[in-house]
């Protein structure tokens, strides 16, 4: 054997890792560091550990918001809790029947409102689970379990794309909000109110609620008679909730076993509690992010899965570590703009696409390759070739292409897409997000930054209202935005006022307001609005 | 009015382009660029132009592969030849049911049957315009026109998912392959022919090809006597072939107005034909992303359009950018690594994941919204405040609040989401690809990297086929991978024996081979691999 594959197969046995219990396996010697660099690491890594204690053990972990952080350790006992039962057995009378959506009604669909947090995971566990087409097998085909749709937007498109084939009359709506206020899920739930409202059917009989005891959404639930409302702790924040009821109550409705993805989430949390790196898959996927960005994100994440099923984890994967690592501040208020992109799709298909840049061209990334083991059927090629066989071929062989060029390769192999191995997945990211975030020492558990936003797009709808009563006042005045601006004392708001003026233009027809706007364009002067 | 606000307004004036004609707008000014960079790029503006030039004169511009690249001329003249009528004609047929899927059966379903380039733009333009519930509506609802699925990998999951849902009997097959060689899309042929074979149906009356002419799937179309064998331009390359006969058929048969689309694509050629820098909002987008990442793509691409149906537009643009613009080598054969990331989901949803980063985190990025004007209703939240007016306002907000931290903001508005519109932003965005190119001086239309995993991938396979003679002949032999490399003389190759040990372990059940693998785990010698 040459020395240089010698060297290869040796750090391949060196930095492997292999739960023979699930078939777990991760490969880290395709990433570019020395024994130097990971010691370097090695030597954090009690501290590390002690921050993941302080965790379990429910100090605050989260100061600013001087909250705990019980995601890890609430799955462990969340299923001989009052909650899960109760779920269990909404769903199953649901699915039986016992609970209706009207006389003689079996419910049929669900729509499942929430944004972010409340989405993105029960997003990737129905398409793991069940797949792309769960809604277009029969009913017998879903075992009764019901049809899945998101609304996750505060989009009028994707509110009536789910309506165009959801029937009122059949269908519950599950509104997930923890602080019960998000603006989105609060604009979804209006509207689906309105839509049962228009078709003749009761919403209160058709929906229920996650969110935290006493907020607005609760009290709604509970002042209005829906059927349930279900209870989410504070201590779990939206990117982390899809182990806990957030998770829970979209994935039975659509008969995934939740009960063997906390099992498998549990299982990778034993893994990934062992004090020592080179046995702790997720600290050391957290040392090779720090040691492969420089402890800066100077790579980005690529995700590859090499699975249809996981198309998902990409963009989950997004959120979870962008969200919890994108930090301006570190624990002692220094500035250190922190973060670490990630992006990805699927391979094979990523090879007839991006791929083509991370083998040529910027050498500014890491990629993960998560394979899945076993195929969904035998699919016979040539004889002694099968479908999955490929599938594999071209993993490793990118993989060798990729280290050929000296670029960074993570291998991982599940041995199937199912509950539990999603739920080891998903937990397994989400101890290296904790475990990464004491590296760089920041707050992986709050989102500053969404606050300056919110109030910027409050300024944007308050601007609105005052417009609307300004408007109404201008019937018959025509003028450029910049004459709209000065006519009502916004000069300062002349691009705001720009935006709205074109939206209000644009759906002038839609819109019951006591004035029209309406547009033509002046290759002089651009746009003119005139109101009437 | 303050200076500050005064100064943003004229900025906002400067570097706004917008088109009265289709209400397409794109404002540059939240752009950290001088009018120094500007200037600077200005003056390479006429080389890039005469570059363009020799696209559109038929010049060869994909030197590696001698090749023209046609796809911007070519769909000018497209809806007035032979094929668009033979497709139109074809698909009208199937609609209506005088091309019959059997006797008496009309075509109900369309399998799309392609990789990369092959599926990604169909996919973008069937959810755009159809959205995501299509396959959900009844066949009156899709006007006759077809459900569709699309086969994009070569994985046993995805094809098991779509054969879940869809009849044989009823449904077409269309085969996408510009070689007529891609091994996935050759992979799902054969195992489509399989799944009609065994439901006892005939495939070449259910299947179709796009193709070179006299190319290997061409042959077989024709030996084979299906359907249609429709002919693929040599000359157009996989990833911008939308606009192309590969964008057609799968778009015809789901009653999408290619024509419209069309039209949309050429109006937006029309604008980026212009000479002038601050006239062609191409050529100012590849400006932008040049400044902003020093010609050497230091900053990401962050596609964030706010619109449920555009959200397929990031994986779109990943490809088409990454894979243009991810070269080893300039146009002088000088080693540049040149590339430029993109990544993205949608807006508003992705205030909830990613955003908090590009607020607070690193600072290596330029966000592009893509706002819609048009609402689809109304969706009243509070007397005058509408659904889609706090989607307006979520991303004023964020647009203001991301300004506010000097992070950089591209502002794009449509009207609406349709084949027009669509077909605007991929010309748009083809042609900043081109022209950044130019840029940066690389040849923007060939996909080098992807060879040497190709290579690499036809090697693990041929090791399989060597693997499976030697196994056959070591029954009762069990051992780690090292010992089987050993035994089989295979040492160089441990790394890629343990993956395709692994790979025929999980699936023995499955195959069927003259011999059988299983593995067991040993806590003091990992995985110990047994053939019987």
């Amino acid at each position: 054997m040459s020395l240089n594959e010698q060297l290869w197969i040796d750090r391949c046995h060196q930095y492997s890792m292999i739960d023979g219990e699930s078939g777990f396996q991760v490969n880290f010697a395709g990433m570019n560091f020395t024994e130097e660099q990971l010691q370097a690491v090695d030597r954090r890594i009690p501290a590390v550990h002690a921050e993941m204690q302080k965790i379990e053990r429910g100090e605050i972990k989260n100061p600013d918001e001087n909250r705990k952080v019980t995601h890890f350790t609430d799955r462990s006992a969340y299923t001989g809790g009052k909650e899960y039962s109760e779920i269990e057995d909404f769903v199953e009378k649901i699915r039986t029947g016992a609970i209706t959506a009207g006389p003689g009604k079996k419910f049929e669909a669900a729509i499942i409102n929430g944004i972010g947090g409340s989405a993105l995971g029960p997003q990737l566990v129905q398409m793991a689970v069940n797949g792309p087409y769960w809604n277009e097998q029969t009913s017998e085909m879903r075992r009764g379990y019901l049809k899945i749709y998101f609304l996750d937007n505060t989009d009028t498109a994707g509110l009536e794309d789910v309506f165009r084939v959801c029937d009122p009359a059949t269908t519950l709506v599950v509104n997930i909000s923890k602080s019960g206020g998000t603006q989105e899920t609060k604009n979804n739930m209006i509207c689906c109110m309105e839509k049962y409202r228009a078709a003749g059917v009761d919403f209160a009989s058709h929906a229920c609620a996650i969110t935290m005891s006493g907020s607005e959404l609760d009290q709604l639930a509970s002042r209005s008679g829906w059927l349930k409302s279900f209870e989410m702790a504070d201590s779990i924040g939206g990117r982390t909730s899809v182990t806990s009821v957030v998770g829970h109550l979209p994935a039975a409705l659509a008969g995934v076993d939740f009960k063997a993805f906390l099992s498998g989430a549990c299982h990778m949390d034993g893994l990934t509690r062992s004090p020592i790196l080179s046995r702790n898959p997720a600290y050391m996927l957290a040392a090779m992010w720090y040691i492969a960005g420089n402890g800066k994100g100077d790579r980005n994440m690529v995700i590859v899965p090499y699975s249809d099923r996981l198309i998902l984890m990409s963009r989950y994967l997004q959120q979870l570590v962008m969200e919890s690592l994108g930090k301006e501040l570190d624990l002692d208020g220094k500035v250190v703009h922190q973060g670490l992109n990630v992006f990805g799709n699927k391979g094979g298909t990523d090879a007839h696409a991006f791929i083509q840049q991370l083998n040529d061209g910027r050498d500014d990334f890491f990629v993960t390759f998560i394979e899945i083991l076993r195929d969904r059927s035998v699919s016979a090629i040539t004889p002694g070739i099968a479908m999955g066989d490929y599938l594999h071929g071209f993993m490793v062989g990118l993989s060798n292409a990729l280290r050929g060029k000296k670029r960074n390769v993570i291998e991982m192999r599940l041995d199937t897409v199912d509950e539990y191995n999603l739920g080891m997945l998903i937990a397994l990211y989400e101890r290296a997000v904790a475990a990464y975030a004491e590296l760089i020492h920041i707050n992986a558990f709050h989102q500053p930054g969404v606050q300056a936003y919110k109030l910027a797009s409050k300024g944007v709808i308050k601007l609105l209202t005052t417009l609307e009563n300004g408007l109404a006042e201008l019937r018959g005045f025509s003028g450029t935005v910049s004459e709209f601006a000065a006519k009502l004392d916004l000069r300062d708001s002349e691009f705001e006022l720009d935006g709205i003026l074109a939206k209000l233009s644009a759906n002038a027809e839609l819109r019951d307001l006591p004035f029209r706007i309406s547009r033509e364009w002046n290759k002089d002067r651009g746009w003119i609005y005139s109101v009437c």
